[in-house]
């Protein structure tokens, strides 16, 4: 593998898709080649899958089920984008990924997270990201900012306690991995929270992980 | 558990559907309270699982996405259906189960038979069915009959090669478990092979296997 794997983690309405985007266009403006996905979804299948994963009424979707669908949306995503990508060299951009999955359903829904990790390792084949940006802002914040939103879906619906339960899972595995998992600061603006996420990015360039 | 756990497995074309139906219908007569699934499918969500797997426009889908799919489905059908009809005590019968992904997914597509496994451990919490009927038919025949049909699904559109993979699979599962998968002669007429699994049904429900 040539490429990058950027992966961007958080609570909803920590400000992912503002930060995404920012970090799209300061990777393009260096000539570099970067394709940004989403997860669940990013083809056509996995979209597919998340539409079932996310609507409102399936209320009585097993955990389990929920976990291998989940799996499945990123096994197709893996196979069909990043990793055909990664070997083009271009950086991938993703927004959530196993991180996910392990902070949701493992400490959201007290799933066994051997469990999760298990099936994860089958389905990226054991892929992992380079870097991953966690950014880190009190759920109590997160949730006042989806709240303004209209429309919820099936996980944005799921209660207080339960956001809490994720974000501690988030800092958990930040200090496990505290090598691939930067912490980010949310509560700083725009532009300072980009920069913390270029100077990492940066850092690794100039380790030399990446080279086009 | 008290209940009663029937699969039954074997090539599309094979007979299942008529099988099944005068299956549930002589357990019926018997005064017992029976349940039949289809997989994938069986609620819901899974059979929006199932639309998603067998829908001819998926041609790019990732086999260990396919896998994960199927396990999705089985695993919502567990623990929605299948697992509080046997707790009532209640007969199930399933229209294939996991030796299917075994013989399709495994012998057909070539994947890592014990990653099929690990995965349908998981999805179905190791629920394993009393009694599975493979109903044996040379796949040249199957194939035939389902020809017949207007219209196939993706997984039907497969090549001979890859059905004779998939009836070999059966086979050698079926050598594995004697004591559960019952091999049936479906050359047979539909009286008999009809005859054979209440056979195989009687000696188990004399072996005091269920009890009602």
């Amino acid at each position: 593998m040539t490429g990058l794997f950027i992966t961007i983690e958080g609570i909803d309405g920590s400000g992912k898709t503002t930060q995404i985007n920012l970090l799209k266009k300061y990777i393009e403006n260096k000539g570099f080649n970067v394709i940004f996905v989403r997860e669940p979804g990013g083809n056509k299948i996995s979209e597919r899958i998340r539409k079932i994963i996310l609507d409102v009424n399936n209320k009585e979707m097993d955990n389990i089920a929920e976990v291998l669908l989940y799996a499945s949306s990123r096994a197709q995503l893996v196979s069909q984008v990043i990793k055909p990508e990664l070997k083009k060299g271009s950086i991938v951009i993703c927004d959530r990924f196993v991180d996910s999955s392990v902070a949701y359903q493992g400490f959201g829904r007290k799933i066994d997270i051997n469990i999760i990790k298990k099936i994860n390792n089958i389905a990226t084949r054991h892929l992992s990201p380079d870097i991953t940006f966690f950014l880190d802002l009190d759920p109590k914040i997160s949730i006042e900012r989806k709240k303004e939103q209209k429309k919820l879906d099936r996980m944005e619906n799921e209660k207080q306690y339960f956001y809490n339960s994720v974000y501690h899972g988030y800092l958990e595995l930040a200090k496990k991995e505290p090598e691939r998992i930067k912490v980010i600061d949310a509560t700083q603006n725009v532009e300072e929270i980009h920069m913390d996420m270029t100077n990492h990015l940066e850092d690794l360039i100039n380790k030399g992980i990446y080279i086009q």
